[in-house]
């Protein structure tokens, strides 16, 4: 941690006690910059809380809701004091304007809603979609200029990934002699990544630890939040549409407003399948969830001249959840996407040897496809800090190196994980992290499709969105 | 077992020596109604033996092949003895010939063709359908004429559903208080579903066996052959086309021969989710695979005046595999439909609790919906027999139900399932499936659509193909 960020005297204000504000206390207890007697968490239905309460942490046992956000924070929340977003269903717009208003900074994991936005069928799909969220959030950073950082959509993901994008350009122009573009605020990332020709980012991540306790019927299981992972899956598939796609998938649309980098599929996420590739056994099916990255980094890496798209690259989050969380949402789409009565977020019961491979999977360049991020195992997560699995403890980083970053930059206004100084933030990432790693493979979709039933013909780029998503 | 069937001095053939060879061999143990020393099993790769030479087994090391079929046979088979085809990859065409010229018996679980067939590029997708490979067998039995008794496709599935639809097709019947219609030979069992307003048949089956062994990276597990459950998978998608469909599917064809009465989709099995409902836990997805039993049931219930189509009911498989395999399923597709390099079945492994209930699911009646079948625990199948799972036993018993009555029924040349007296053959099932239960249910696939996705308009038939596909 940097000598400039104080944090002496300041509250840490979290909102939310799911699993991941728990793993990031447990970094905190690890990390050693922050005192936990400043913590107070605000949340409903606080359970499993007493070894955080022998930490010094204190508890404000309350529901936030449109009515009340602005009482209870009131009592709570002072100038310079920290708002940590971790949860479900309470507005991150509402808190941010209530941050600014009181000189508060804010970080969250992505861009929340009231309770009900996801679900609300008087809603259109764009509308539901995380494009609209988003898009709110750029109006009222317009609305509200300058002020304390509030850093939006920084976890793991969103948040690292779109670090570990510029790092992995960066590592592609040094191993292809490719020059590095400037920009206005230091590299020019959008020209770096056309230079390379990358013409597909996937988010690609693959966890593959297993639970010693047996999944039972009407259990949903998971290394992380249910209700977080529940809430994504149910929204449209959304994915930054790239300037080398030939063919219109089924189901997509485009928005009707805003900058239009990404359209979304009239199908949820839980419901829509792609090949994708990591380290960690090579080729395999990831689920095509939203995340606010697979609409801010292909907004933030189009390169325009006027009106005119010169580039953009697709991209999109590609996730395999753990094999027990693969099979809850199996479980849950066939219940008619009614939630299993059992939730169990795995902590102790994890096998040894799991590894949650996060990262970015850069594809279309001269050296075919690149795999940069954190390769992390439960034996390692364990070490490092308590409550944590390894992919708990990947958000829970991603939330501490953005609050340490907001913390050393505190009057930025709402910011993206794209407007932050990506090496900063890595290096104050990377003890937590495992081993950062970047991987060539010369995979592609095509390897891995069903050839007695797809029989493309032709000279073929395998970098088409299609391929992608056939079997 | 009837008086009828003599089976002293007869020989027992196995071809293969897989998990359902064990099963069966496990199952006469118990039955006692086979001496286990007049059995002999041909098959290549012969694993894990030792327990039954123990019980007086003998076994021949050979993989047959279209070259060596009547040399090696000819040495083993004399008439009167039965030939009980459990292998994958040896022709049931060839074997029948071999049979019919040598008055053997013989029994199938699945009309196999030989090696290669499944996977070859130059083969149409129709050409690698059961549809084709039934349409051959179909003109076997005409070439032939009557002979030794050949039964085909006549494990649990297909084979015991046969029996399974017209049980409930006749408890239906006394439920609504719907006469049974007299045909040539017994019930008119299609003019019996028409006139129920049957309009779709699953063969649904979920298996909720788990492993107390945690499946790991690079893994098949499954609680029954992985060969044959991957051969299967890999298959088109094929099912009876019902004549109330509205909609044809995407991807989806007609054979250019034979009856007309299945269609198949230009995708494989593995790859094609549909709602389905059993009775242990309601609604699920499950996996379309094909099977003989899609294409045999609706032919042998098309109702047609000349040749004009009056009735036939949509049928097809819809499979929940145990978790361990969906996982398996779900990482097999990902490498590129590449088996893992370890396959496990399970056995002693699988946690008490498990339950695989296999029924039909008769829809679009004036009950709504109604599953008949066994639902066999694997507690009662280790009590019933030896060497076997709750899915191994049902398919054990309907290879030894199959058996018995062939013995029974000596003369009647190539036969289906449908051609068998199902009383009979359910008689001599009963004491291994568990218990055999009919249960009504209200679901129809619209309960379990995402409302937020899919909002049809307007009165709508909960029984089209379109909703059973539809997430």
């Amino acid at each position: 941690m940097s000598k400039d960020a104080n944090t002496s005297g300041k509250k840490w204000v979290f909102i939310g006690f799911g699993s991941i504000t728990k793993a990031t206390l447990g970094l905190l207890v690890s990390a050693r910059t922050i005192e936990l007697s400043s913590a107070v968490v605000i949340a409903p239905q606080i359970e499993q809380h007493q070894p955080f309460v022998d930490l010094g942490v204190s508890f404000i046992d309350v529901a936030l809701t449109p009515e009340n956000l602005g009482c209870v924070l009131c009592d709570v929340v002072r100038q310079g004091d920290f708002i940590v977003n971790l949860s479900v269903n309470v507005s991150s717009a509402d808190l941010i304007r209530f941050a600014h208003a009181h000189g508060a900074l804010y970080l969250d994991t992505c861009i929340e809603p009231w309770v009900g936005t996801y679900n609300e069928p008087s809603l259109s799909t764009s509308q539901r979609s995380n494009y609209a969220l988003r898009d709110q959030l750029l109006s009222l950073k317009s609305e509200l200029g300058p002020g304390p950082t509030a850093v939006v959509t920084h976890g793991a993901n969103p948040g690292l990934v779109s670090h570990f994008v510029k790092s992995a350009l960066l590592q592609l122009a040094a191993k292809l002699d490719v020059s590095v573009p400037d920009g206005q605020e230091g590299v020019a990332w959008g020209e770096l990544a056309m230079a390379l020709n990358v013409k597909v980012i996937h988010i690609a991540e693959r966890d593959t630890q297993r639970s010693s306790r047996i999944k039972t019927d009407d259990e949903f299981v998971n290394t992380w939040s249910v209700d977080g992972f529940v809430s994504e899956a149910g929204q449209p598939a959304e994915l930054g549409w790239g300037s080398h796609e030939k063919t219109w998938p089924p189901f997509a649309h485009h928005h009707l407003f805003g900058s239009n980098s990404a359209i979304y599929l009239e199908r949820p996420g839980a419901s829509v399948s792609v090949k994708t590739w990591t380290p960690n056994g090579g080729p395999c099916i990831g689920l095509l969830i939203t995340h606010n990255e697979a609409i801010s980094l292909p907004d933030f890496l189009t390169v325009k001249v006027g009106e005119t798209l010169l580039y953009r690259p697709t991209v999109y989050y590609a996730y395999h959840p753990c094999d027990d969380a693969l099979l809850s949402v199996h479980e849950y789409v066939g219940r008619g996407w009614r939630l299993q009565n059992t939730k169990r977020i795995m902590n102790d019961e994890i096998a040894p040897g799991g590894v949650d491979a996060l990262g970015v999977l850069l594809m279309g360049h001269a050296l075919n496809a690149y795999w940069y991020g954190s390769i992390l195992s439960i034996d390692e997560a364990r070490q490092i800090a308590p409550f944590n699995t390894a992919t708990s403890l990947q958000v829970a980083t991603g939330v501490y190196s953005g609050i340490i970053w907001a913390i050393e930059n505190p009057d930025r206004g709402i910011v993206e994980p794209e407007q932050m100084d990506h090496q900063r933030v890595l290096e104050i990432a990377l003890p937590f992290l495992g081993s950062l790693q970047g991987i060539q493979t010369n995979w592609t979709p095509l390897d891995t499709i069903n050839a007695l039933f797809h029989k493309p013909e032709g000279e073929l780029c395998p970098w088409q969105f299609e391929h992608f998503t056939a079997v």
